[in-house]
């Protein structure tokens, strides 16, 4: 069992690299709700390859076909299903790799996992691309939650050395999240981007790679909902975003540096705006005992660099038992920040809908 | 539902700081195994408040009473329950925080989750006295992965200011476990832990309070544990550690560092250690595409500053709607991080011995 | 994983039937409900053994200590758990059991299960004993139903060849209940509980035990509780009702005698009753497609004879591998089915209440 | 939620009878075993609709694609996803369903629960046609539990008053599965076979349908499967039986009969065969606490005669509150029992494949 998630909808996420298609099962939406899909494919588009100079040659067009969930455009409250078929798939870039493992890749784990017989193709169900049906999951929750008064957005905070403007904790808006979605590589200040594609740029003319940092915020969200200790809104944000390929750190709020602050510094005091109850700080990131508490919800992911290389690596032939150079061929993005924004955020909404419906 | 956890085991944890004991049932561990119950008592101690200057005053016994899943001393396959009576509880203390909700705590989330009627005295369900249950389930599974040549440790890396050494994340051993055992505040080097002792009595004086950091390592897994997407370790692991209260983030090997990195640093290169594949550094973690790949698995939790400081600060009335200034009483730790060392063990412990049954 | 049910309660059943303590938590009960432990315990009493000449002779005082999930006497939102102290265990009678499993029972299939581990006094976990925190969660749940107007009732339909008159499908009211819970025996016609009276006595006068029907009835139900497929209302509560031990069958309104019909015959029609939709007859136990329809919910569950009983029977040396001849000690209920009347009702009022939390 | 099952594999159902297409995610199978899709086909046929004159006249060619989890036609540890894709769907016969419910079918308690928005198409996602993707799955099992040495068959043992012979329960053989699959109507007793269909094509001309019942068998099977109270193998089989439309009871062993016997008569006595522990009777249906005990699992289901009948019923319109005669239009089986056979094979494959991987 691995993939799978949610409680009161369950996602259900299938599919290899390379295998006829991948899909999603979204079961447990409310029943009567309007599906926009051509907001669906603009969204999914935000994540799909081949778009520009500096994600990888692959090109899939990602038409997502909906195959269930829906009678007259409206969720009908069966389970929905979307699948996309996989086009421009190479199999042959992938065999040498059933023998030599690629260095902080899923290869290896896998093969010892599934005793050899895991599809290699394309990083198989370990791939990347899976994120595709993450999204169209996450992108019918986002219009759902837009209709609640919800809206959950991200942004490129870092690559490699070049940083963005953080969100300003207290007061995120909608507004910022549009001025993300028309700034090349999902920035909230347009010069950011410019340094971080010149990052990726120079990690690709060296066949290297480079990682990054997204910022991700959902404002709009009552107050009282997660619930305490092991379903938390962190513990459940935490556990789909690690299901992203690459993720390997997530805090909230003031997260890390908290670690670092007085209590007197990092308390967010309550104050009466009108007759709604806020904080002047957020270094809660909207959450305190697992639970909002009507302030944004604010989380950084980390997400390291592409482990997939131009250049010549060490690892093993497991065949042979003995050391071996490895050298990755197939296309691959020398950095998949910007494409993890849309992940992020469809992440994040899965996971809020889900609290939402589970109040 | 909130406070259950676990796939092939499952713990239900239950219990208020004030209510007449806390407690943990655990099912699903494997029948046979022999419980020390001393060395469980002896783990809770570490836990446990009331044990130095710089913790709490509340002092409790935490002695576990064993209500069932034993036969003989010996697990027999029914679940095993455990329950802590609550001895040393001022209910008292507390009766303010139900109109002002102390800042960055749990009390104004749950008051609007449970419409006013949580239980508001030492925190109730939401205190950090509820990680002793979790102790108690940890423990076990410590045991039985010890049994199994697994072991985890964890020991504090960061109070305010003050840095303990880090893990080697290649070459962990046991014996650093042992070392953090028997040094005061669990750290590494014995000064870090004196520099740390310092920050938290500068932080009591001032009536203030201190985060930190916890970094945890297992070592002895087998590759192979863990599922790909939603049920990789990563999620599993962050999955529980965030129902350790005051937790606010977490990262795998490398983690946010990670994200600043090229591919050619943080890639782990295989090689053939005598028969074994081993990887020359562990940027991953030991764990890849969520899976372990038999290195140590290493990860880092950050910890808020305790938000209950002796300091007056701004909240607000919920009964008259209106600001109020706050002067928390009752008895609580200016730092929670020694604490929660043994916490983080727990929650590695139960999700690790979990992913072995589940492999 | 083996003791835990339910979705948005949850319910976490521990203990031995000679362990110091059985218990069970229930998490995900509203806030803010009053509970009167007064009525608990009446509840618990008419699971409870030693009350007539017809039940085993162990006496039981089956006092609930609530630990947990109460402030002020009313739900706080944190997991309610309550223990019942095992009081009256006789291990001593149990030891040749080790040995030689009792036909029909579980010791043998348990035996392979746990390698030899299992507690065998008293049946362990698969005592019926274990019913009590069972009743305990049920009790606790039939008076939150009855606050939101829905009741559940049983009876005992036939014990051996004595029949009980059957609830009228369509007519079925919480008068019937109150009728059933002043009766001995818990039937609607007390003349068929004095005919059950001396089938028990009959079959324990020879050293024997008898099986027999319970039919169970929810009245007050909206329409609209449950999910398709596998989460129908029969689905879940099939899925509680097989924890009661010795249910080997369970069927709903016309069940297998439905089996027989055409579907002029069983069709349940539609009419207005004033503004309210109703079916004329009720052979789909009111639920259609998983889902309830506001008219009575209604199953019957078959309980197979106590499998302890007096006689000699034959089984195995597990130690020796060769046939052996068994007399069970201990003491033991010539039927279950009366005091399976009030784990039936709770059953069903868990399942019931947890759906409508759900919905 | 509501379309998934399982614990160890996750089975994951979507589809309307004229969605698109209508499929299964199966998480959790073991790698590295090869998959007969011809047998496969073979397997959904005997459930395929429009094959006979005793069944609908809708034809559906029910060509299952397997859009990912093999790799090189063996599976590869990621889900395994099938879809069908719907052809011959007449959806215009539907729409006055839409007002007027049918009499003991889901719609009106769908139209409750969803607000007026399920799918009314041919019954959406409550068609019998969901039994697709139920017997892919199943199919799926049934395959691997062979190769483990596990079979499992099922027959029609009733329609309307006619019978067929029952599984000897202590000799039930793989060779009687095989006899079943060549006769028609899947009997033992191909006689019976022919007054079943007698009773079938009597009920069409009037415009009737009639109900039956289905025996379900697994020989093969280890001991020590299944888990105590919640988790047994009866509350599995059972939560995933109720999942085929018009399943109304279910009975394990002697079920019912052996709430009318003593104890002496029902108990199953254990005896050597050689090394072997058995059972001389086997009333228990190779269940005991939950665990197989190594005899053949049975069973037995009752189907309600399909609701959708020719005949003119009494209704209500939704619309107008008020009465309404309602006359079925579409095509429809007027018996499903033959074709529950291969859905009765395919809940208890998933169920006991899904045992034996958490054993």
């Amino acid at each position: 069992m691995s993939s799978q998630y949610g409680k009161k909808i369950k996602i259900s996420i299938f599919g290899q690299s390379h295998s006829p298609a991948i899909g999603v099962s979204i079961d447990g939406l409310s029943a009567g709700i309007k599906i926009d899909t051509d907001e669906l494919r603009a969204f999914l588009k935000r994540r799909a390859p081949g778009q520009s100079d500096i994600s990888t040659a692959r090109t899939e067009d990602d038409m997502p076909e909906i195959l269930s969930g829906l009678a007259g455009g409206v969720t009908c409250g069966a389970p929905l299903a979307i699948i996309i078929r996989n086009e421009d798939a190479r199999s042959a870039d992938y065999r040498e790799l059933r023998d030599i493992p690629r260095p902080s890749h899923a290869d290896y784990a896998a093969h010892v996992k599934y005793g050899g017989h895991q599809d290699v193709a394309g990083g198989g169900h370990f791939s990347g691309r899976l994120t595709a049906p993450l999204c169209a999951a996450g992108g019918i929750c986002l219009q759902i939650l837009r209709g609640l008064g919800i809206h959950v957005g991200a942004h490129v905070l870092r690559i490699g050395g070049a940083e963005d403007d953080r969100f300003d904790p207290v007061n995120i808006s909608a507004v910022d999240f549009d001025t993300i979605r028309e700034n090349p590589l999902s920035v909230l200040r347009r010069e950011a981007g410019e340094s971080m594609r010149q990052q990726i740029l120079e990690a690709r003319e060296k066949g290297d790679s480079v990682g990054g940092v997204v910022e991700c915020a959902a404002v709009g969200l009552p107050a009282g909902l997660g619930d305490p200790i092991f379903d938390g809104i962190e513990n459940r944000i935490a556990g789909i975003v690690f299901g992203i390929p690459g993720a390997k750190g997530i805090e909230f709020g003031s997260g890390f540096a908290g670690g670092e602050r007085m209590g007197s510094e990092n308390n967010d005091s309550f104050f009466m705006d009108g007759k709604n109850i806020k904080t002047r700080t957020n270094n809660s990131g909207g959450i305190l005992g697992g639970i909002t508490n009507g302030m944004p919800v604010l989380f950084r992911v980390a997400f390291k660099p592409t482990p997939s290389i131009a250049l010549e690596q060490d690892s093993v032939s497991l065949s042979r038992g003995e050391n071996a150079v490895l050298k990755v061929k197939g296309r691959h993005d020398p950095c998949i920040v910007p494409r993890a924004v849309p992940c992020v955020e469809a992440a994040a909404a899965i996971t809020l809908y889900d609290a939402y419906l589970d109040r």
